[in-house]
């Protein structure tokens, strides 16, 4: 039976050990070795991984001993594990992308990010399950706290690592709630930067894409960011994301807006009421939360809502119709139907019913940019509950519409650009629950503050 | 000995033949062995191309025949013999890039404005010749008027078979001054559009980069980008390439900017002399062009345009360095050594670097807005002279700086990210000389109107 609580798990961390590398108290290589001790009791029934290169990380690992045995760590994050999404190419192993079509897919070289983190002396563990190609169609990874359920997708397998405790950070990229959702799912800590915020390297192809790092704490969540946004910078073009060397100190926030929009009707009651007491004990400590139903302002924002995740879904669609339409070509039988509805639907949208919703798109960001200092950032849940139950498409039956959950409290910064960080504040039938900050495009740092703040002074909530 | 006459020569055109694909006086079959025979003759001394697929171009034309001969073409472009630089990936050709290490790079697939031109009805006849990588390490195409003399770069191949009248269109794509060079330098006419305009499909690495049409033709030119920028789209979140369905009418403009900046002490005496002799007649035919010494808005405009030739190379030096390295951690063999230099810059640039010359050019763009409606577009020469001679590389010496010509009039639009087309009107020493228009961003069919109209009503110069 699910039994997570927020107030007792204790997930996995690194920054609070590293003092001990340099005592000599514990090695990077002694903390792999305890990772992969876990993986090898909980892999078997959580499957996050599609591979791992156990040689390469335990080279790396003592090379990272040395270092700090000499006092010379390469950054905060030197020797720390990490997995990442197998949609990255990594130098070390194939890139399949979860992808029939992709098997065997082996570019040899390091994405932007990737190359960061191993610059930053971080231990490149294996690649983390994803849902086919970043779609819906999913991996074989279950739930850590429930192997019914699913941890939520695309980056199913980084989320299920970090929360099985595998590892204390790992990547994953968003589209729509690729990041944010199995984040919340699996009781992460969770920061989507802002779009173009970290250089995605190859993975050019959507204007609404990014890296981010799920981890076990705040502290290594931003440490991982913060770490790769300076090495490889941000998307061409596009200012890297910034903010201070070390995790932004918790703040509490004046005023706070709480987004319900098109999402609002589909949350759960018991997950509306844990979400309503956790919206109380903020009020209780002196926080400002407005709502659309006393702010006319916030109102009008939320009317450019509605739409919003169907208008995700059909920009990104198109914008990655090219590639996939090549790949259902030359692999009629390696892509899955889901995907290849996604395709068809591209077709059908052309290229003007694409500019129409980069149109929608922009009078979204200018609703959100007219709020102006309303409120320092937006909450809301970062899923309509829990991570859904799901057994799997039954062939010869419709698809399930979302099989790895519903992005539908995820798509707003997804098409805003905005950076968002997911607090595992919030437990519901003993299965984690987040609450999301929403920021200005550039805010990093200051949601990560407010989320922090959260973490440290609000009471989780369980219901 | 060179004897190019923009008034003699008669370039390949595909528009002024379809009415012939209709009325059965002519087929696009018989077109494609018109084409095919000339590069049988031009190909073994210009090398324009890398490979071709004749039997595919062949089954493409037959298709095109029996389409026309049905009344019903895919648009005014089906049946047209086009070639794609090698940076493109195309379904049924290799595509290497100009570099030993991509040699037998064949990844099956369009490039999205490939797609379309197939969709368009185009005949897709072969790949040609880029410099490496896009950079400025020569490939072995000669020009057509003078074998001793590059034909520029990177797009060499595009620029010289249209000019060796091998097809009347083929694709280049520009970062610095890799379409509008070439093209001046081969004398054909070419559009390269706004940044984003046209869908690069894979190739979104770089913040200054377009695809691009060089034709014998101005109307040639003109329908093969919209012909592509209505079924492609523009790049993920930018809009398409806007313009009418047949080639803008020409028009004369009230008003033109002379740009001069870093770029004009390299121009030689003679192409300068020619090339106040083409302004002349523009006043002449009632045109008011404005310059910098009497004009103090656009002496402004022209005090932000130094080092702007540096600093795009540096912004796509640090954009293209993580595959670039990878490639060469790869290959340490299959990569330039002109090309190892540019990684070598960006990782001493660094991101922080980076982000400098990013803010440099965000001002750039703002002192070409803060221009207004001074005038409705500016010319300049589109390259310092006609084609340089060059020898190759001498192993053992220095590189020479520019082996495929200076960009330096060319890094201007590409830094604006604003459209351009340069037009045949000038010779020098009885080679090519082209004289570039170019627009506010958006505005590909103003240009394109005002350089047809230069090419119907100004007498060509020559010098």
């Amino acid at each position: 039976m699910p039994s997570y609580s927020p107030r007792h798990f204790r997930a996995l961390s690194f920054h609070d050990v590293v003092a001990r590398f340099r005592d000599g108290g514990d090695t990077p290589r002694a903390y792999l070795e305890r990772c992969l001790e876990t993986i090898g009791v909980r892999e078997p029934e959580v499957r996050a991984w599609v591979c791992l290169n156990e040689a390469g990380a335990r080279e790396a690992a003592d090379a990272s001993t040395q270092r700090w045995k000499a006092g010379s760590p390469l950054s905060p994050i030197d020797g720390m594990p990490i997995g990442i999404k197998d949609l990255l190419e990594t130098r070390d192993m194939p890139t399949e992308m979860g992808a029939e079509a992709l098997k065997g897919n082996f570019p040899k070289r390091d994405n932007a990010a990737v190359w960061a983190l191993r610059e930053a002396g971080a231990v490149v563990l294996g690649k983390t399950v994803t849902a086919e190609l970043g779609g819906s169609h999913p991996g074989p990874t279950r739930h850590p706290f429930d192997p019914a359920r699913t941890p939520g997708g695309s980056s199913s397998g980084s989320a299920a690592a970090v929360a099985a405790r595998m590892v204390p950070a790992a990547i994953g990229t968003q589209v729509a709630g690729s990041i944010i959702r199995p984040a919340a799912y699996c009781g992460n800590w969770a920061l989507k930067p802002s779009q173009g915020a970290i250089n995605r390297g190859e993975r050019q192809a959507t204007s609404m894409s990014t890296h981010g790092a799920h981890a076990g704490s705040a502290e290594d969540m931003w440490q991982v960011m913060i770490e790769i946004a300076r090495r490889a910078g941000g998307d061409p073009g596009r200012m890297a994301l910034r903010g201070p060397d070390a995790p932004p100190a918790p703040r509490r926030p004046a005023t706070l807006a709480l987004m319900e929009g098109e999402a609002w009707p589909r949350l759960d009651a018991t997950s509306r009421a844990v979400f309503e007491a956790l919206v109380e004990r903020l009020r209780e400590a002196q926080v400002t939360v407005l709502r659309a139903s006393d702010n006319p302002a916030l109102a009008e924002f939320e009317r450019h809502l509605h739409g919003v995740q169907e208008m995700c879904n059909s920009i990104t669609g198109w914008e990655n119709h090219w590639s996939l339409r090549a790949l259902i070509t030359n692999h009629p039988d390696g892509v899955s139907a889901r995907t290849k509805a996604t395709v068809e639907a591209a077709e059908r949208l052309g290229p003007k019913g694409y500019e129409a919703l980069l149109e929608k798109r922009e009078a979204l960001r200018e609703a959100w940019r007219a709020l102006g200092t309303l409120a320092e950032a937006i909450i809301a849940p970062a899923s309509p509950g829990p991570a859904p139950l799901w057994s799997g498409d039954v062939p010869g039956q419709p698809l399930e519409p979302r099989p790895t959950g519903d992005t539908v409290f995820n798509t707003v910064s997804s098409a805003l650009g905005a950076p968002v960080v997911t607090a595992p504040m919030m437990a519901v039938g003993g299965m984690p629950f987040g609450v999301q900050v929403v920021g200005p495009v550039g805010a990093e740092a200051a949601v990560t503050a407010i989320a922090r703040w959260m973490g440290e002074a609000i009471e989780p909530v369980e219901g």
